[in-house]
């Protein structure tokens, strides 16, 4: 039975109470600035706000399933309760990373037939690296078949990075300089940050106090999830600004917007 | 009395929770895209919202039954509580089957005159489709009354079938080729997953271990309703931005849409 100091314990705890702030920020923040964005890039903003808000969904439970996992006594957190859900972070990924790779395939307007294709290859890639990456995670901590789903997930998430970094990669031809140098940093953010998981999700094989490698675990999941998410969301929500401002939705001078009762045309008209 | 593995008990606890998540996803989603719809095409929309927003409370329900229903001791699971409430599916089903085939038919915008008879016969037929199922559903797993509900309930659901495939099928020659196209993929998805629930409800029927079949059930019943609902709704949507564009609500040169409180007409007048 897992023992916690209590150190240990609020270390965790208080990363999760953490990603709860940061999602419901994003997500208010995302709702907020939505507007501002022209029309035709707003689905990006909108499926970011849907990521941070299914995320923020999923820690709720998470903390709470953490919660009545352990009970104090003698100075220690002993995990005698329920058993701890590994599931909701699984469940938060099936749902998240298709729509987190949506919102860049999105707000980079590219051939409806380019799109397409990305969008179902992108999900289809997605989905099998979380399935794949599930029974491992449930799995013994000493057992191998914790290594046969690692290596089994780490197929597609490969799979993804050669889309996102080969073939996406030449599609940004069309692209402005501005947006293009924000989307090479958004994928730099993304590998960086994406690299975690797999790291985090084998803390228990290399890590031989259980207890540290748990919580490195759970502590490594939570802060990549605030990268992959929030962060990974705004830089989609700065690249669908800058788009805005190049096409003259938001002009440069006030920075104010075309308003909501004129027509785009009657705009341009105006300015 | 039931008893359930930590791995039977954790899918149906996390596909409940995942149905939440997509459930308020789907409807935070529906209520942000609702305005880059045309005026009239909106009402749609709003039914699919309320779809979502529906099941939303209702699988919160029965996630809080689910968990009092059970408690854990020596690994396993024992459905040993309050008795957990099948009445919320049929409850829930009672307000979103009606909704959803209307928001389906109105999306259309047919004749005024068949719109109503559709709506009429619809309606009714799903009430009765889902108050003919109840008493089955919670009848014995060994009983007969289960299979004779079953019977009594498939009727107004092939009547259900009948409608959307033969009657509202003539119905479609005036739509585009687009609209027609999404239609017959929305019907596609409704037949294929309507048929997971009366295969669901007879799960007890033809799986010997009660612990499988409820698993089963309960599984099966949460999937579909995700496709049902979320999924349904999503192309509805479709339908409506895609008649929009063809009413040159939205254009599909710059993807803005006409002013909120201009006509459409006086919009293209301006443009």
């Amino acid at each position: 039975m897992l023992e916690l100091t209590e150190g240990q314990y609020n270390l965790v705890y208080n990363s999760f109470s953490f990603v709860i702030a940061a999602m419901g920020a994003a997500t208010v923040f995302f709702l907020l600035i939505r507007n501002r964005v022209a029309p035709r890039h707003r689905l990006a903003v909108t499926l970011t706000t849907l990521v941070t808000g299914i995320a923020l969904y999923h820690y709720v439970r998470i903390f709470g399933s953490w919660e009545s996992a352990f009970s104090f006594g003698d100075g220690v957190y002993t995990q005698d309760g329920q058993p701890f859900n590994e599931g909701y972070r699984y469940v938060d990924w099936l749902l998240t990373v298709p729509l987190l790779l949506a919102e860049l395939v999105i707000v980079l307007k590219l051939a409806a037939g380019t799109t397409r294709s990305l969008l179902i290859r992108l999900s289809v890639a997605s989905i099998a690296m979380i399935v794949l990456g599930y029974p491992g995670e449930i799995a013994d901590p000493d057992s191998a078949s914790r290594w046969v789903w690692w290596i089994a997930g780490m197929i597609p998430f490969l799979y993804i990075l050669y889309v996102l970094f080969g073939e996406l990669g030449r599609s940004l031809d069309r692209q402005g300089q501005t947006v293009k140098r924000l989307v090479d940093y958004l994928r730099y953010v993304l590998v960086v940050t994406w690299s975690v998981y797999p790291l985090a999700y084998l803390a228990p094989q290399f890590i031989d106090d259980a207890a540290t490698a748990e919580v490195l675990r759970q502590v490594g999941y939570s802060v990549a999830d605030v990268l992959a998410k929030p962060l990974f969301g705004l830089l989609v929500v700065v690249i669908a600004l800058s788009k805005s401002r190049d096409e003259g939705y938001i002009t440069a001078i006030d920075g104010s917007h075309a308003a909501e009762d004129t027509t785009l045309a009657e705009a341009n008209a105006n300015a």
